[in-house]
């Protein structure tokens, strides 16, 4: 069965959509830690990160490095942090996380809840500076 | 002034060093969030990760993709976490952190103490697997 991401990545659920080219697809994270949350998913879909072959793998961390500079322009942060962890759902993809605080990256927090003209907002902000 | 980590690369400071190359360097995290937690470093000291330059960048994620396999086989763990927070040291880094669960990579939990005699096998059995 196809992960959420690839039903994502096939229009069949829709998404607050970042970018896409030939390898890779990002979208806005449907439950935030953050305002400007991002993820970014390979379009073959591998469970474990590092056991995507070369080529996607730097072609995700290329679209992840101009993408963060993107929400870096658009949100008042510090940095952008990234991580991967990948436990809930079985598709390789990174976080995206402009943040002031360490605690701004703690997965344990409640997400924030935005309305859809704010995922709409967030996502023109980033792809502006894209 | 130089980065505790410059400081580590050049030697100045001990570490746990696991691998080493032109443009990376890999030690354990003394401060570990787990059994394996391991740290990757550009050698150039630029504060935020997305700042580097291309070469450098690609260069630290394909160690990181490196060291990981070797965690991976090292650790009964389901996975390996990859983090950049970045807000304590002004020197680029990446954690890789093995995982079972989505808490295990939590930066606001206690960091384990470990005895050298520990980080030393803990090193050597990674460097084993490399």
């Amino acid at each position: 069965m196809s992960s959420i991401f690839s039903k994502i990545i096939a229009n069949e659920i829709p998404c607050y959509k970042i970018a896409e080219n030939e390898f890779c697809f990002s979208f806005l994270d449907i439950n935030p830690l953050q305002k400007g949350h991002v993820l970014v998913v390979p379009k073959k879909e591998v469970d474990q990160l590092f056991d995507l072959e070369d080529k996607t793998y730097f072609e995700l961390f290329s679209l992840s490095k101009t993408i963060s500079s993107a929400i870096k322009k658009s949100f008042n942060c510090n940095r952008v942090g990234m991580a991967v962890i990948g436990l809930e759902v079985p598709h390789a993809h990174v976080h995206l996380i402009p943040i002031n605080h360490e605690n701004d990256m703690n997965f344990s927090q409640p997400k924030k809840s935005l309305t859809s003209e704010e995922f709409e907002s967030i996502a023109s902000k980033i792809i502006a500076n894209l």
